[in-house]
């Protein structure tokens, strides 16, 4: 059997929403939930649900505190996830680099 | 609202199987069945479902043909598919480039 990189890839990491808190997470020592949300445009529920799958996987810590008086919930990348994403990053690489084999070798009239 | 990359994302292009049957029958005119079955480590089950969706969205078509006398399942990218596939390939350099920023940054204590 022939490897394709597709096999590579983590579900876990791969699913859009989840590569992106984790992109954004890796950029900062702690990343605040409505940040996150805000940014990748979830609703609560649904950022939870992803925070959930990453942190029974261990790739996040998802802290409770506080900013002066109002609670906050913060969200912290660890060192497995840090090289989850590193590992899903260079197999995206490689798909990058196939990228210009791609796009010149076809005719106009298939689609 | 912050845009995140991520955002850009198509989920029916992303999904991981999704992403290597079009990154297969991008690089040739026709790709058979089992090849792709094979290359992906896919049942034929779960191929035809995502074959099914790619189909639905019109990124791909599949064919039935003959190779000699034996039955043969072709897929073949449409013009949408090619498109749809190069911009999910910009979406991941975009991601790829900012793999420089996330590495050093930090330290190795967190996790």
């Amino acid at each position: 059997m022939t490897e394709h990189p597709t096999n590579g890839l983590d579900e876990i990491v791969h699913q859009r929403h989840r590569l992106g808190i984790l992109t954004i997470a890796a950029e900062a020592k702690r990343t605040e939930f409505g940040y996150l949300r805000e940014t990748l445009g979830l609703t609560a529920g649904n950022l939870s649900r992803h925070l959930t799958v990453l942190e029974d996987a261990g790739l996040v810590e998802v802290e409770k505190g506080y900013a002066g008086r109002r609670p906050r919930t913060w969200v912290r990348i660890t060192r497995r996830g840090r090289s989850a994403l590193a590992a899903e990053l260079d197999v995206l690489a490689g798909l990058v680099r196939l990228r210009s084999a791609l796009a010149p070798a076809q005719p106009p009239a298939s689609g």
